[in-house]
């Protein structure tokens, strides 16, 4: 059975309506319930129990904002911890920088792996790059036992609503990747909907602010997500997003949403919110 | 009959549903079809032949963006004309300016706004302000006759694609608008969803490239419009839109969206949008 029409929630009463003309895939991994779905306006999309986690439309802004905000924010990133990412956008765009030494990828679910190579190779193509060593583990259990260091951490997860991943929205974890970062290191995550959705990342960015001593929310407009700019978390122990050497954004490699002004503009928070998000 | 869901377009395959409770108004005027709807999540909507033009949830953003980044950039704007707006929520961010002198406003169809004074009275109240005046009549007309000046013209109009908006995109009312500002003069304008109709919003921005020597795009994100940040023309003699005077935003009165920091970022354009409307 075709979904003629896939729909989700902005708020309790606004959805989103695309138009579907097939199911590519449908599986059920050991963690949850994995499609490929095409829709005409946003190509194909990965869904993740009946959430929508990327479409060929968007997906680029996301990975982008996610990757090289962070990366283009440090003055020398080197080893890098990707937490989820299985479908490989953000590796793709960590291993655009220079100076990148390793990439550890550390995604739950070996399957998003595999449905990521056969559906979306423009993205899973980079996992096979030298540079990224992908495990497939509980990234919770990864950050607690590893003794490596990392000078950037990239928090590429479904929503703390979904169940296996409400691990990775907790000051526990936040903690273990404190542990886990460099003395300039950053960490970057998404935190979800700040205009529809604001109390809830709330809830996520208060538990940041209790762990790393930055912590900036900065915005990205992913319209297969919401409606309004989605919002990422920077944390960090000193450094702040406004880049040091902004000289670095050299053009060696092209973007199609990052660019020197976006990476200013995206911190700029909209007065309703400043109190909120910068107190 | 109830509008249980209203529905609107953003790109043919795609579209958003708002649960509504109500139609509080529907009349037809000599120019178009006036509905007021309650929308559960958006509050009270103006629609206008079907499309909105406002809701109670965003208007601010529309309009503080509308007004507040050409008037802080113009270094001491006096004469203030709003083409449309009869709605008021415009004027009503204008009036909030110290040194105005006078605000010029030409609407088309009076049926806005009354309709607007019942149901939008926070927005209305200020076409009864001592210094806005108000005229009914086609702004195109207006334009060509008039020999007043203005420092800052807003164009606060329907969509092109609407039809008697039509004439308020075209080179011949742009120019009447250029021969009408003072030498700092400065026009904003909405142009569209530079997003998923980016074809539409060049045709318009390319027009206003022929008319002003400084033609610019800013963003907002609009939700009730689109789903990505709507786009703004900001057009002028000789004034860039980096605010000479960031001192001018003085906390004298309240925004909701507009601060100095979100004035530089709406400027900030996409990687991917930027050959198109920065050349």
């Amino acid at each position: 059975m075709l979904p003629h029409i896939f729909r989700y929630e902005i708020s309790p009463h606004v959805w989103v309506c695309l138009e579907c003309d097939g199911i590519l895939h449908s599986s059920q991994s050991d963690f949850q319930k994995i499609e490929v779905v095409h829709s005409l306006d946003f190509g194909k999309m990965l869904v993740l129990d009946g959430v929508i986690n990327l479409t060929e439309r968007d997906e680029f802004v996301y990975h982008e904002m996610l990757a090289h905000v962070p990366l283009f924010s440090h003055p020398d990133p080197q080893q890098i911890l990707i937490v989820g990412g299985g479908d490989g956008g953000a590796a793709r765009e960590v291993v655009k920088h220079k100076g990148i030494k390793k990439i550890q990828l550390v995604e739950i679910d070996g399957e998003v792996i595999s449905v990521s190579k056969r559906y979306f190779p423009s993205l899973a193509r980079a996992l096979d790059h030298p540079q990224v060593n992908v495990l497939v583990m509980d990234a919770l259990r990864y950050l607690k036992d590893t003794e490596e260091t990392f000078d950037v951490i990239l928090i590429d997860s479904t929503d703390p609503v979904i169940e296996q991943s409400g691990g990775l929205f907790t000051v526990s974890f936040y903690k273990d990747c404190l542990n886990a970062l460099t003395e300039k290191g950053i960490l970057a995550a998404q935190v979800g909907d700040i205009g529809f959705e604001t109390n809830l990342v709330l809830g996520v960015f208060s538990k940041l602010k209790t762990v790393f001593p930055v912590a900036r929310i900065y915005c990205a407009p992913v319209p297969s997500y919401t409606m309004v700019p989605y919002g990422f978390a920077f944390c960090s122990k000193t450094i702040q997003p406004e880049m040091a050497t902004p000289s670095r954004f050299d053009k060696s490699f092209q973007t199609r949403y990052y660019n020197p002004q976006i990476h200013q503009a995206a911190f700029a928070l909209p007065e309703h919110l400043r109190e909120d998000f910068e107190n």
